[in-house]
């Protein structure tokens, strides 16, 4: 934290007025004052609309008075800072930081504490925090709750999933404000822990837009030793107001001066691009605090997952039936074991032949005959194989074969258990050389009585990559907290799910069309997402006659992913035996990039279509992704992002003439030409469709 | 477990009679029955007298019928178990584990569900526990409550500490049982966390006798996985009820069939040296879980510590000026501070002069200025040492002199924080040779809402317990849930602290003289207790004019505690400069064993008197002890344990003419004297005093 006291003294101004603070560009304007009563209030302005009407903002405490009214102001501090940094891993090589700062120096007499409000005012958006510095008065705290508010000035269209302590895994409701009502989600929606804890309450990343089109986007960022903020919502009113997770005993967070709270961001912009490639998230979070990032690697893998997903194995070795206190000597397999040596072989096999990095393998371990929906402490020791799953010669197999092998680590929910064997887990995993692991939280958290989004575990999924990152692994973390900016401090947290994946769309009502056109507007403004595209056989009743589920896209948009969902870490989740039908279309996953120079955002509305083109960072090749909703898209793109001198081969995987999500979703083309920085292409996109296409340099 | 199903199937018989078994002796009488609605009752007779009158049992579920009634017998099945089995380290070499136990097998038509329950006769007591058999309609379950009642059939003299679920390190109150009422207590007794649930309620072990000289001692056995039980009271009915501590959400335990409750114990006699010299805890525990077990051993032990109490040192290196988010290496040192290299080095000459095996050091790590009271989650990190105490130093100091370091771990009640760390803390203990540990829980639990006796933290205890097996290395619990005799499972489970130790008699109103005395029949029951004795200089005014606290013995009965407080493990607690002062005294602290082959209590009355020899384990040295409360006491005893053909120089530690524990504390005289079994002695106590005794065989 840069020393904002020096500046403010120079700059010191004993003054009741309104205090405002500009974006470079002039066009965002943040203004804060205190009321008559000494009420801390700001307002947004956008090229002069108001988007942020006169909102509270302040802190209750558990003890002592709330840090909420009786303030005055002891000093303002200005400045702007215009820097660039360079990401271990991201869409782009270089970003750029770019704001002007006004750190409010507050004290509120009655306590004699003090309270500051910094405000950073990016092109894009707005973002505040509250500071508590180190004083006499204020020590130790206890947070009851956050009262920052956001007064929208419209019934704007609103995408939103319902407020809830334990999952972010619905589909996104596209609505009016006004008619937020969790009491109208269908519930029967493949979640299997869910804790909505009002009708009118909503999480963020929330993103809006305006009758007059404009785009607002309402999240936090740096959410570090803080619960998640989810948003209470008055819908007639237009108001949103912070609602911190409680802990077990209804307590939000334990704090000790110096700190601060996380950053609450106010994106704004008339064009929808500036918010779905705006860096302000990773911009507000603390540089990268391991030095030597050498060993943190972009990764494509494949792994025995899906197979389970779909019926065709299961994560238990020995079947529910052998569920009730058996000792793992007693278990009787039940044969349709996926993680075996065999079939893992077999994934290894296909991962060096197609050039994969990594192979993953679920229910390796014991524990998943009965490890779900009993709020069981010890399900997993995260070290025991199953019996058929040899780990020397898995792991010397794959070292043969120059693929790495990625541990699973699924927690049940038992974060208690998990902590107390992570150690011996990454030892496991150091012995055998395993350098990434999928951590999953399925289940009800315990320490009994805290939720998957309180301080509590926040400060675990944040512990677990900074214990990764002492033993130099990456971490992959699934029914985590959705992240909010920590893989720019902790790099080797490298993804996460967080959202409703495309697992939902094998066993559950899935993902409707649009999900993935709003998922970068929201989930993905946090970081990166393993969304585990790449499902060909769209259709479940090939694995099942009688099975209706079925993934909302069609083949090509599940190419399109791999580029409009951001991720260094990208899986190719079919079945190698479905890959094998489709090699051609496979390709293009084969040669995806996932770590990127620049990336470029050439179309993007939210709940409906967006397109971007991506340059890969270790070559002049460049990839472009266009996804559409339910409806079917023709647009034309300027391929002018591509390098003025060059000639490229392009190859385009697209929607079929007849393709469509739900008649004919594997209906699809692959054609070449050779095009330059001058030439337009037309993309049509069907229903449920997408555009995938790889531009490679000749010569 | 003995297979008794199929002994109950030789016995079949169905009634709803009332089933009779007896002790070995034939003088308890335990009568189990069934009420008309089917509710499990039972009764105990001693000597043909009621000792519990019909009393309920039963479990009360979350979710589901409760377990109380409703119930028809399926089978009942009796048997006699007599043998006898070693114990690692304890107050005899051999333990005789003679009982008989009838198993009532019996089922719920309404849930169609099974439950049994199990008693065992012992000559000293009854013990009974809950089973809950694999079945179709009971796996996982949350047990709500539990209904075991003790109906008592009179106005018993009590020895009780109220019932919390924090803290047992209270006084005990000597009352009628129709009195007991904690709003009577002081609460200003240097307890720093209490949870008091109830006006009415009180912990087990329970000690009581009734008016006609019945000593009856409530307890339990093999707390598994299961949260302490502590009693509610209905004075006026002589009435305990079990009551369980809750967790965080008010739940009690988590359990899957097949599992067992602890044993519920009724030890009754008319001799009180039957009761604080039973074995029946220890029996009622899994055998050792531990293989090897040659790596445990017995220990003496010095530490810098006391002189924290006393004010001497701090264990903090820089004060609480230093405690709001300072880095370690911006800690400026009071000069304070008691774990420097230096005086520990000190105390590793004094013990190795004085053949002591270990030295402990408390504060040695970063964390203490402000370790407590502030429900701080990362308070220490357990292998990171303050800037003056050199590990590889004194690590090597100490291996040179002969002497062991014992680590510390204060967790500050942080239990989340300690687990997290718990392998690193090990392999430092490993790399530096350490081989047993000091933990403290001093503070509210992190996970928070969770208590000291929940069965989150009896879990932790036992967790930790394995955890250091897993290493070799013992450990010695302080501000743990009380031992119900895991000793005997996981023997390097080496002692606890878990009541009111010597400690508070340096800060606080301190331990009324008849504490000692009650001990062994409450807390001692369950296992070894670190109390701590030795404290030469028992007025603190020695260190501060003004200080009014002392230790409420005399010198003399702290060297008898040696001997009346069994521990394989004993601190020589005071400053080794008082030491110095009285050499010929500290002889006996020098000379006094450990580890027994065999202990006989000579008289025994709780809250006033006790006196015991012990026979050394590996020699043919006895020791004997001898107590008193405020009173003076005199009294002969035989000295028929000697073997009959030897002869003995005794050397008596006693009590000085005028000595007294509040007057004259310090007033001791050392005479020695040849004996034999024949022999006689009278022992003279003075009021608050004890005497010790060693006798060593001539030739």
């Amino acid at each position: 934290m840069k020393n904002w006291i020096t500046i403010a003294l120079l700059l010191f101004t004993y003054t009741f007025s309104a205090q405002t603070a500009f974006s470079p560009s002039k066009q965002i304007t943040l203004t804060f004052f205190l009321t008559a009563n000494g009420e801390p209030v700001y307002e947004v302005l956008y090229k002069n609309k108001s988007i942020i009407k006169t909102s509270s903002l302040g802190i209750k405490l558990k003890e002592g008075n709330d840090l909420t009214s009786g303030f005055s102001i002891d000093s303002i501090g200005n400045w702007t800072v215009n820097e660039a940094w360079k990401p271990v891993l991201g869409e782009q090589s270089t970003i750029k930081n770019h704001y002007n700062e006004m750190s409010v120096a507050l004290s509120q007499k009655a306590s004699e504490r003090r309270m500051n409000i910094i405000f950073k005012v990016f092109d894009e958006g707005v973002a505040f925090r509250y500071e508590f510095p180190k004083q006499k008065n204020l020590n130790y705290f206890i947070i009851k709750d956050e009262k920052s508010e956001f007064n929208l000035t419209g019934n704007h269209k609103t995408f939103w999933i319902p407020g809830d302590y334990d999952s972010q895994e619905y589909p996104y409701m596209e609505t009016k404000f006004s008619e937020i009502n969790t009491d109208n989600l269908n519930l029967n929606n493949g979640i299997g822990l869910k804790t909505i804890f009002s009708k009118y309450a909503v999480q963020s990343p929330l993103m809006m837009k305006s009758e007059d089109g404009i785009y607002i986007n309402i999240f936090e960022a740096a959410v570090v030793n803080y619960p998640v903020m989810q948003l209470d919502v008055i819908p007639s009113q237009y108001k949103l107001t912070s609602h911190l997770v409680p802990n077990a005993i209804g307590d939000k967070a334990y704090l000790q001066t110096p700190c601060v709270s996380p950053w609450r961001t106010i994106m704004v912009s008339d064009d929808a691009r500036d918010i779905v490639s705006s860096k302000m998230i990773l911009n507000l979070n603390e540089p990268s605090k391991i030095e030597d990032t050498s060993w943190i690697k972009p990764m494509k893998y494949v792994g025995v997952w899906w197979e389970m997903h779909v019926g065709k194995a299961t994560w238990d070795y020995a079947g529910s039936q052998n569920a009730q206190n058996v000792l793992t000597k007693d278990l009787i397999p039940s044969g349709k074991h996926g993680a075996t040596t065999a079939n893992t072989k077999r994934y290894i096999d296909f991962a060096a032949k197609h050039g994969f990095d990594g192979v993953l393998v679920e229910g390796w371990n014991v524990g998943w005959e009965d490890w779900f929906g009993n709020w069981k402490e010890d399900v997993f020791d995260f070290t025991t194989p199953y019996p058929d799953f040899n780990l020397d010669e898995i792991n010397a197999y794959a070292k043969s074969k120059g693929v790495k092998m990625i541990m699973h680590h699924e927690t049940s929910g038992s974060v208690a258990n998990y902590e107390r064997h992570l150690d011996r887990a990454l030892e496991l995993m150091k012995k055998y050389g395993y350098s990434a692991a999928k951590s999953g939280y399925v289940g009800r958290i315990i320490p009994r009585g805290e939720f998957h989004d309180g301080q509590t575990m926040v400060n675990h999924f944040n512990f677990v990559a900074r214990r990764f990152a002492d033993y130099k692994m990456m971490v992959n973390s699934h029914e985590s907290s959705r992240p909010t900016g920590y893989s720019r401090t902790y790099p080797n947290y490298i993804a996460a799910e967080a959202a409703r994946g495309n697992e939902f769309n094998g066993w559950s009502n899935g993902n409707p069309p649009m999900h993935e056109t709003i998922l970068p507007f929201t989930r993905l403004l946090g970081g990166p997402m393993d969304y585990t595209p790449g499902i060909f056989e769209v259709k479940m009743s090939l694995y099942d006659k009688a099975k209706k589920e079925q993934v909302h896209t069609t083949l090509a948009k599940q190419l399109a992913l791999y580029v409009t969902m951001y991720s260094p870490l990208q899986m190719a989740a079919d079945l190698p035996e479905n890959y094998e039908k489709y090699l051609d279309a496979f390709q293009f996953i084969k040669d995806v990039a996932v770590d990127w120079q620049e990336s470029k955002y050439l179309e993007a509305e939210p709940g409906d279509y967006l397109t971007v083109a991506r340059k890969d960072k270790k070559s002049e090749n460049w990839f472009l992704g266009a996804i559409t909703d339910e409806n079917a898209r023709t647009s034309e793109i300027k391929l002018d992002f591509l390098s003025p001198n060059k000639k490229y081969k392009a190859t385009i995987y697209q929607d079929g003439k007849s393709a469509h999500w739900e008649k004919n979703p594997i209906n699809y083309e692959i054609k070449t030409m050779n095009v330059t920085s001058k030439s337009k292409l037309k993309l049509v996109l069907a229903a449920g469709g997408g555009t995938a296409i790889s531009f490679v340099p000749i010569n």
